[in-house]
């Protein structure tokens, strides 16, 4: 019984959530307020504060939550043991999923974190160095073991990451090219480059 | 004599858009008023709005003044007679040294372009789309004559501008690399890949 009503209140919360990121995505965090949110959950203020106590926890949980997510799907394939192209290649069309699937969520992140207060903008800064360590760390195994030529693993991954987080700023679910194809162009230039062979250094 | 006035006029503007700028980035457009800016920039606010309308046409002008500046460096580069490749490498490289000198001026431009009227977002969107299809037009050129090994100018183009553009949230011109050596690493990889040649499909 006990569970049946933690799991409830579980996923008011996760409405609550969802609610305010629609429109946080829409208005802005600073021009929506808890009224707001709590319209558009089916809810009252006061029903909203049994849940979560203020609007910028709203927003740390929004962070907190898809980051953590994303950097749970990262963390099983950097355990698995894959050759070092194939484990980059994994994790980049895994990121490239999570970009898709929580575009909101990361333009929200963007736009809205420096209204995080600081304790909860260093965790949510440190959550975001676990994730982009994991790309860090592939990227130093090919290093060294010679499979990659490159010289610094840390800048290299800032590229690549960069290159994939843009989308978020045009990627159309229901655009002229879906996912799968668009990393498959990104993986092509990242591997090959766009030179063609017979100009290479 | 008027042009002296006029020169003065337009200087004080500069200085009321720097003031807002550096109150944007530091609070958000949204929790910055007028009489911040005109306190920043030691004008009243009556003065202020002898020179700009609004909050919003100073955002408007802020994003006007970057992209154009950028947008007329590029075109300069475009019209000379290059190699495709050594185009590229220009392009890029001035690119990359205008995200570093228009810093602030991005960030703004990512976090706030949303409280812009429709007609100024779609006056800083369409000068966006003309700074970016000079990188298009240079790729295709490279697609069309063999140079590049690309199957798509316009994806290509956004994967390159999305890991450098990425570049705002974290470059430090205090930092242990200076821009022109993050621009060969960059360059690097976009020309050749990150893969060791003998690895290469």
């Amino acid at each position: 019984m006990t569970n049946v009503l933690q799991s409830k209140g579980q996923d008011r919360k996760v409405e609550i959530l969802d609610a305010a990121l629609t429109l946080f995505v829409k208005n802005g965090f600073n021009r929506t307020s808890i009224q707001d949110i709590a319209d558009a959950a089916g809810i009252t203020k006061g029903g909203l504060y049994h849940y979560l106590k203020s609007k910028e926890e709203i927003l740390f949980l929004l962070h907190e939550r898809f980051i953590s997510e994303g950097y749970s799907k990262l963390k099983l394939i950097e355990e698995e043991s894959l050759p070092t192209e194939e484990k980059l290649v994994k994790l980049l069309k895994t990121h490239l999923e999570i970009i898709k699937d929580y575009k909101d969520d990361i333009t929200i992140f963007y736009k809205e974190y420096n209204n995080l207060s600081p304790e909860n903008y260093k965790i949510v800064m440190n959550k975001r160095d676990d994730y982009e360590s994991i790309f860090i760390n592939v990227l130093e195994e090919g290093r060294i073991n010679g499979v990659f030529n490159i010289e610094n693993s840390r800048i290299s991954s800032f590229f690549i990451l960069g290159a994939s987080n843009f989308m978020y700023h045009w990627y159309n679910p229901n655009g002229e090219k879906p996912m799968d194809e668009l990393a498959r162009i990104y993986l092509n230039i990242i591997k090959n480059g766009i030179l063609n062979e017979k100009d290479k250094a």
